[in-house]
């Protein structure tokens, strides 16, 4: 396959664009991204998955980004050993996501993956949200939480996303225009959502 | 049919939009409506179809706006009978919108129709736009223009569509979360998006 079709997957926490990529990816039969990534990313920077995980979406401007200020930064990468390591995980995982993609049909999620393949043909962005009451809704099933704790959980959730996504991008989370598609997953609820995403891939990529 | 299903479609000038709801609403069988509103607005509330085309959408701000604004205003109608010509003519071609969605499943282009029918059951709400050089394409093809005069009957229209559509609506026209579905034409091209679009149509609506 010489430019294997890459769907990318934004969402909003609580929306279900990780299950709905989950279920796309499986009924297309080509791969699936998202907490790999890590994993991938941690072995090729050498840094821990815990690391990792405690670190990538956790950029609040403190003293990180004074410190990324400061480094010396050429054309979009970081020279020099004193690169901070919140961009190291950023560059370790773009480059995953360029290897996925140069390799293999895929579902990526999350991981500013749209952003990382900019103007790469045969790539489809995709965003999912969905009414607070939706996400609200699936939160309390999903992790067994009261109303207040799901909102609390949703509210910070989504702000560090976009937080992470405009501090690596310049472009703000969430936007129709940096996508090719945006949909309420309440809508048609997960299962009809992927449904209906399958058969926009197939329209886009005959040989799924 | 008890409660049917209406599609509403925002779109960019030039992203195919209108041509994409009428292949939707004539491969699914069900009514279409953009100018139509005109004529059936023009009947209901007198005023001549042509003086409705060369009014509705010139929002400026201008003397219409000063207008408006001194105008008795009661719970979003205009009250008393020194209404402007442009109020009137939004109530009347809501008011159409209304009745198409009490009588028949359909695809209503432009109008607000997402606005006058927001928490209506069985309504989908889908915004269309596409990268400018797609559009710029489209319209010097369609209305034989060069491209200096494509660009700016795009700049004009979209800027009227967006006003339109805060006057009327309070709400910034084109926002992925007040609709839907947002898709991109570019994508798939105007034949296939309009097949996701049917699609979708028969995953909400199974008796399509």
């Amino acid at each position: 396959m010489k430019n294997p079709l890459i769907i990318t997957i934004g969402r909003e926490y609580g929306s279900g664009g990780r299950q709905i990529g989950e279920i796309v990816a499986k009924k297309l039969g080509i791969a699936y991204y998202d907490k790999k990534l890590i994993n991938l990313a941690a072995e090729k920077s050498g840094l821990s998955h815990e690391f990792i995980a405690n670190n990538e979406q956790r950029v609040r401007g403190g003293l990180m980004h004074s410190f990324a200020a400061s480094a010396a930064y050429t054309g979009g990468f970081f020279s020099g050993q004193y690169m901070p390591l919140s961009e190291s995980i950023f560059i370790s995982q773009a480059q995953v996501i360029r290897d996925i993609a140069a390799k293999e049909s895929a579902v990526i999620v999350g991981r500013c993956a749209d952003y990382v393949l900019s103007d790469r043909p045969n790539t489809v962005n995709i965003f999912i949200y969905a009414p607070q009451d939706f996400r609200v809704k699936r939160i309390m099933e999903l992790y067994n939480l009261d109303e207040a704790a799901a909102l609390k959980s949703i509210s910070t959730s989504d702000k560090e996303r976009g937080n992470h996504y405009f501090r690596y991008t310049d472009q703000k989370w969430g936007k129709a225009q940096n996508y090719d598609i945006c949909i309420n997953s309440a809508l048609l609820g997960v299962e009809k959502t992927a449904d209906m995403l399958i058969n926009m891939a197939r329209l886009k990529d005959a040989s799924l």
